[in-house]
């Protein structure tokens, strides 16, 4: 059996040699996961700035230049191609593949975004003793479609996507509190304790993810969720178009401490 | 005599009717001043992945879509061709015009940047008590390059500038702390004390703006600069390039402390 991969290097190259096709969540603990999405370049600039536009849902944590899959920033020379255990592809919104490398997929006009992920916040609420359910139940989190409008950029509009985390008001306070602390990886709540204000009609029928229980005393909290870009990308049908596959995501060099507050100048 | 702007509206008013065409230091207390920046659309991604790459010197407030002059998110609907006491216009890196209005160069291809501005934080600053030497004195910030690269993109590619404020380190401990609440006004300084670790040899000949009195037991200390897009822009020598001119900004509907934190999700 393969060993545990302690450090984002190690998953890299357990991906990139086709040993770990396994979706990413607890590996690497402390290490930055990260979304992906890639654009052709004439779609490239609607799309950053739709993130410029829509931080809590799209902090950007690394941009490839045009045609490159190597990453500088947030891992040491990563290759964007191999490094993910799992990637779909699209043509217009129709999934077309979803392979464990896109080396065949490759063309000089992609650019990868690459962007944060709230399993970073959900480990920090775990050391301060916040209830993360959905972990509890060893669910993959709820996340609903919202009535709330993203700003749009070009041809990238859609509706905000959130995840939510049940706790009592006590804890969402603390919650609040901490997840500001991490405003690359969606800060604040977004919204707390009535769906209905924000179009959520049936809190037990998320649109991804599944289902968690919310105990007596507890109310629903609702973060900003990096599906957002991918559902708007998606949305778009632009005619190409890669993600991650949902949980396989990109493990980065980065603590997830870097994530709090504000990026370090060099 | 012109009865004195109170709000980020009555300046923009005032630039409109042509009443208005000093700078704005001292204007509007209380509201965000920005930066401006104007590129053509094909220099526009860029320009905004440098921003985004950099965003300490460049925090982005605001991208008006492609050969819209209206603002949506810092100001409402305000004309970004007239509301702005001075522009200069560039060819390549020369000055072609220094206009109050830009009505006669616009073009349905420009994308217009506002970036957030020092004037932000000078004031939580002398709000604190901390001195902010070059308003005592009357005089401008002084700026200097320094040796820091920025993260290049595409054309844009330069060295980073800095303003610099002298204070005690008592002081320059407490401007970390103040300042660091407004990481879309520069945040957290990026040096102390040794001008000469970062490039400077001469604390007495700024690049930019001009020199203030360090006294004695006062050490430098450094912020991000948002000269230093337009520094970037003017070296990289493109075509058409539309900025503010120098300590004319635009002045927003936005308090200063919106400016504190994580934005806004509506």
């Amino acid at each position: 059996m393969m060993p545990i991969p302690k450090t984002g290097k190690d998953v890299r190259i357990a991906c990139r040699q086709g040993s770990l096709v396994s979706n990413t969540a607890g590996l690497a603990p402390g290490f930055v996961q990260a979304n992906l999405v890639i654009v052709p370049a004439n779609f490239a600039y609607d799309f950053l700035l739709f993130c410029q536009r829509n931080p809590k849902p799209c902090p950007i944590l690394e941009v490839l230049d045009k045609g490159s899959p190597f990453t500088s920033n947030i891992a040491d020379n990563a290759d964007i191609r191999s490094d993910i255990p799992k990637y779909r592809v699209y043509e217009s919104d129709k999934i077309i593949d979803e392979p464990t490398s896109i080396n065949k997929y490759w063309r000089d006009d992609l650019v990868s975004f690459l962007l944060g992920c709230s399993f970073t916040f959900d480990r920090a609420l775990r050391e301060y003793g916040v209830p993360v359910r959905h972990e509890e139940e060893g669910r993959n989190v709820p996340m609903y479609r919202t009535n709330i409008p993203c700003k749009g950029a070009g041809v990238f509009q859609g509706p905000l996507v959130v995840s939510m985390r049940p706790m009592t008001p006590n804890f969402a306070l603390q919650a609040t509190n901490i997840t500001g602390r991490f405003p690359r990886a969606h800060g604040t709540p977004i919204h707390m304790g009535e769906p209905k204000l924000i179009g959520i009609t049936d809190i037990q029928k998320p649109d991804y993810g599944e289902n968690v229980s919310i105990h007596p005393g507890e109310i629903p909290v609702f973060w900003a969720c990096g599906v957002t870009p991918q559902a708007v990308a998606v949305a778009s049908k632009i005619p190409f178009l890669i993600t991650h596959s949902p949980g396989h995501m990109f493990v980065s060099d980065w603590a997830d401490h870097q994530l709090e507050g504000e990026e370090k100048i060099r």
